[in-house]
């Protein structure tokens, strides 16, 4: 595909510096980008080095000035590259069809221009919107209800009665609705506890690979609008995952956890049962949270402690050694002057 | 479904105390629970509550009394209350029958009333016990045998020759028997240790979703019986977990480690190589365990050190600075009397 | 299968001391072997309690002596015993085929002797080298290339474009290609990067089970010829893993790391993005890396740092609390001290 530099530009509603007639044929990063693609500097590490990139077009910054290269100047540099990369790289999708080889259960609801790969199993009272790309051998349960525009990618499960919205994206290996981890101990042994409720994962999410989340008890495990998960990650029965919060990889959230809006969970960080995480925290790497996070809170550390708390800390921790052994040529120091003075 | 209360009552070995006559259409949480339905109350912070639930009859301790409420008086709540949950939400089973699109390998030694889903794969010389569910696209090996009333849900991998016991249910995207990671290094590379093995999974255990349990070098890693997992837990190989104790999320257990029964070992928790965990033993959440856990002992922290000491440690961690900064200041003091008394 | 020990030193390239006609028929650990069966001693705690195995037969360092058993004297033992072990234990291999369940796209570069097992799904311009095994249930994306004597076991997904090497084996459940994890905030939202590169896995590389590996935003996620990963290990987009590089289970490697060579990172430990850690650096386990780590270097804890310096911190840090309690009698003492000599 070719796009001149004026289509560019009138897709990201940016201003074209120097040559309107460059025809681009791709895009690539800062770095490897050759004189036929386009790249982005969205800020001033890039910026600076704008002179080191080979790229034949560089979206910028609007106030951003250079003689040296073709500039497109937008408000968001990284979001028009975004857009200039989707239209270059278009998704690719299988032509619509249900595979002969998939099966499919009773009283489905199957949308419009819908693509259902090989070895799909489709369960009982299925609903699927429309344009629905469902990969190999993904396994979806009786009675789930999905969205138009969500990507199943493959060997995903969806258990039965779960609700996945619209535009929403599940990548390969990930379980959504398997049971919650909920036994009754008597007399040293374990008797499970059914969990009956569902996972309702809302518009406009992303599920990383390899992630497990489960049902709730009674009611819902819900993930709500714009979230993102990396992979791997754990998400514990009657959790809710507030609006456009990200979870990096390897995080674990445990039963009954509420999290809000737009806050962020660093890797492989761990929540305790029951607690909130308020709207806007951030949630440092291997962090494990033992109490409740404020709005807007940083914290940091197993267990977790305000963020300039634990930075503190972590500089004095290898130094501790040395105060040790300070403690102790004090305690001798005044034991002699007390031996003077008495 | 409908049941009086006499009948619930009569199944959980309870006495009712308020309308006998009262007929139940369901189950759900304290909170959740409307007036055709039966929640329960186990200890005293929900007790005490007990007039906030709009349950048309709650579940109770045999020694609690009130007059405003429905009660079904019991030993043990919570459990009753799972009898009726079971009764009230019957497991869904697809109706027996191996799905036409399975493959079935030779020798397939099968039991009674057997459902296998489409697109099951099933080696050669498998047993099967009566009453197994195999949900769709879950690989059985060769030679692997399987007790009465299991059930395998979707994409789950069982590998050659592994043995699973009666009443076993392995969650979604589990692997068991992959090779355990061994490998012996010569000049920098490292060749691969034949996994000759298996993994032995007893009675009464419930694997969470997306487990990896590797099989053992020699002879097996065990699972005994009773013991539960929560999802992504690594199990490496030669483990042995003994009965009744629970993995919670995310814990990773390293190569010919003991864990002894009814411990717990908490979300992220890791334990190093050839370790002995006691039975009873409590290992907190992300503890790293370097040595063996005696019998009893709850650890914490990483590197686990004694739960108390622990407790202690996190109490002072974040006023370190503070105290070094004391230490300091003592120095300065104790060099000017010093000088004083020179 | 039965071999002589003459034929056994033989392959080992061995010096055989006692019988030489022993004739070994299986092979099992020191603890477990019978007087069929042969095992190894590699190192002294194993060769001081050589009297101990039951082993027919014992492979041993060649400098080793001792009348009471059938000795094969080696180089390096544990090397010489896998040897032995392959030639036991081959490793089973269906015959050569597509099975007829398998579905194959357009355009299938195919080599000699593959095994494609039932519900294989390959995708259009795939290349499988020779002997190639694919386990049931696995998804292999469109213009996936892979090399001669690859093992891929069941409910793997490798997605599009990837490029894999030869003599790789991936274990059960792993996906290979996702979607790296790249969001463009704006206006509280966030915006997907769309991930046009791919994952490369050179020759030699064994990948566990349950891994997630993403591809490139642009360019290539690179693992390379002699990499070993154990089970559940998390690598994002863009980061290189080095040669002979050891990845043990639940490790977490954030976006654009860049691994050297003969490195070893531990159990749960987690690497933040864009960092280096040089040829042959050691990460502790549970280590949180959060700045480059030199070559050779070892360092542990969350966060790290250098190892000797972590063991001193370790060593003080339960005795943290009595510290403290020393520093307030201090500053008591001190505080009487400064009274006495106003």
């Amino acid at each position: 595909m070719e796009l001149s530099l004026v289509k560019i530009a009138e897709i990201v509603e940016g201003e074209i510096s120097g040559n309107t007639s460059k025809k681009i044929r791709g895009a690539a990063s800062f770095e490897e980008a050759n004189g036929d693609e386009i790249t982005f500097a969205g800020n001033a590490k890039f910026l600076k080095r704008i002179d080191e990139t080979s790229a034949g077009a560089v979206i910028v910054p609007r106030d951003f000035q250079t003689a040296t290269k073709n500039l497109v100047k937008v408000d968001n540099p990284q979001l028009a590259f975004i857009k200039v990369l989707n239209l270059l790289h278009p998704a690719s999708k299988p032509a619509p069809g249900i595979n002969s080889s998939a099966y499919v259960g009773k009283k489905f609801m199957c949308g419009k221009d819908v693509s259902i790969a090989p070895f799909v199993v489709i369960g009982d009272n299925v609903t699927l919107g429309n344009r629905a790309f469902v990969h190999p051998n993904v396994v979806i349960g009786d009675n789930v209800s999905m969205g138009d525009d969500v990507q199943i990618y493959p060997n995903v499960t969806i258990l039965e009665r779960c609700i996945i919205g619209n535009r929403v994206t599940i990548h390969a290996g990930t379980v959504i609705g398997s049971d919650g981890f909920g036994f009754s101990p008597e007399g040293g042994k374990y008797y499970k506890i059914p969990h009956t409720g569902i996972v309702q994962i809302d518009d406009d999410v992303e599920i990383g690979a390899g992630n497990t989340i489960d049902r709730a008890t009674f009611g819902k495990t819900r993930i709500c609008r714009g979230v993102k998960t990396d992979n791997l990650v754990q998400i514990a029965h009657n959790v809710t995952v507030g609006e456009d919060t990200i979870l990096i990889a390897q995080v674990g959230i445990s039963g009954s956890v509420t999290i809000g809006k737009n806050a962020i969970l660093a890797g492989q960080a761990g929540i305790a049962g029951h607690l909130n995480i308020g709207d806007n925290a951030i949630v440092g790497p291997k962090a494990g949270v033992a109490k409740s996070v404020p709005e807007g809170q940083v914290v940091s550390g197993a267990v977790a402690m305000p963020h300039k708390v634990w930075l503190k800390v972590q500089n004095v921790l290898p130094k501790l050694p040395e105060f040790i052994k300070k403690i102790s040529k004090i305690e001798k120091k005044l034991n002699k002057i007390e031996e003077t003075l008495e």
